[in-house]
């Protein structure tokens, strides 16, 4: 069993963000795209970058062994006196943990999924937006309810000015005739590696998409809506409350391209 | 050195909170006030509450040897899968750390403090607001920000709305004529042991108070302005910025006050 400090900043206060891998054959899945928020995430919280193939080296002995699996980082502004003011001098805490695969049911791949809408909204807060830190008590919260109020496999969570942000573990995508649209997330939100390689794709692919704030009447309107993440990939979605969707063909042609990319696992 | 599963939920997502106590004498200051908050944090946080008196028979061992110093609890929801789902069945976390006494100037406690306005502002979050949860990266980010732009003992945050909440580590009270005033905590901030403590201080002086919604001008208007929490007890603040502030009655009296209830250490 892993264990660490408990006079870590990490479980102190969040101080930290974490990296969650598929594990296919001994490797974790879409390494540089995950590097790329690692990046990101060590200069919002201003941490030391680590040594990346370095970082490397250790996931990848952490996977020997693993055909199909999790691998979780987490890394940690370390050990630091008590308060809240950072140590002068930083040794960041670095760790790998794994886990057994998901196990989703092969349906909510190939058919798709039902969403419902959680009353759990997400606060406001740029200076944290988009970055997978370790203060993850609204989804906590939001995942709480949607287990308590629903049998969906998936809620849909709101600002608090009742604009979209994201579900309670995965991003958001619709379709509505030519262009493809996604949840800013400027003000709240994980930006998932998924998300951003499916962006890049949708640019590849010269199919125009948007950014930006929008209501729950948008999917309302929508004519194909998607879920993804970097374990799951991407999940149609048939349901929302009442309402009724298609698995469209945009997201049988992105769920074919991350297959083929092998961006995940062929789990399904 | 007290060691933590690295799979334990107050890593992955900072789900738990913790108590912050002044060791005096061998044992933990305020027990009951810190217990009453214990009790609202479970709550909310949908957590079993631990039974009182054998905790407080744990924090009383761990107290042992110790004149003076900070006992700190941590309540996590312990471990539970991959995911942010809580565990069906869940096994608290209880851990108590010791860590040396703050040794502020004594100062700050005679004769007061410098203030200054942060720019980092803290999210509207009414799910979390009050509590003392393990999702601090605001507060961390605060108290970053204050060792960087100034030499000022505390900095004091708003909200997105501009409005007053609280200091990076304490809780900030003014007086203006007859009447006190402190921000409310119902959307964001932490609601410290000693402003409780304070306002029913204040109560049974038959002081009136207000807690509401307030910006820096109300501080311009003061006649006298405090900060508190349970490890400094209340200091008196002198100057934020260019403005100067002389310590006040009301400052004198309660600090008086809560040294003779034994609510703080007699550090100064």
């Amino acid at each position: 069993m892993e264990s660490f400090s408990a006079y870590d900043r990490g479980l102190q206060y969040g101080d930290g963000f974490f990296e969650t891998f598929t594990i296919d054959q001994h490797a974790p899945l879409c390494w540089f795209a995950h590097w790329q928020r690692i990046e990101k995430s060590c200069q919002r919280l201003q941490l030391p970058l680590p040594d990346e193939s370095k970082l490397y080296h250790t996931a990848l002995e952490k996977c020997q062994g693993i055909e199909r699996g999790i691998l979780k980082l987490i890394m940690t502004r370390g050990e630091g006196g008590r308060g809240y003011q950072p140590p002068e001098k930083t040794h960041p805490t670095l760790l790998f943990l794994t886990y057994p695969w998901a196990d989703y049911p092969p349906d909510y791949f190939h058919t798709g999924i039902t969403l419902t809408v959680c009353e759990t909204r997400l606060a406001h807060q740029p200076l944290l937006a988009g970055i997978k830190h370790l203060n993850r008590l609204e989804q906590v919260l939001a995942r709480q309810e949607l287990s308590q109020i629903s049998t969906a496999q998936e809620g849909i969570v709101l600002n608090y000015a009742e604009e979209l942000v994201e579900c309670t573990m995965s991003n958001l995508f619709w379709r509505k005739g030519e262009c493809v649209y996604t949840p800013s997330l400027h003000n709240a939100g994980v930006a998932g590696v998924m998300r951003e390689l499916i962006l890049a794709t949708l640019t590849t692919w010269n199919i125009p998409y948007k950014e930006g704030c929008y209501t729950l009447e948008a999917l309302e309107q929508a004519d194909e809506i998607f879920i993804c993440n970097s374990v799951l990939g991407i999940w149609s979605v048939r349901h929302i409350n009442k309402l009724c969707y298609n698995k469209g063909t945009l997201t049988q042609r992105l769920q074919h391209y991350i297959l083929q990319q092998r961006w995940i696992t062929a789990y399904a």
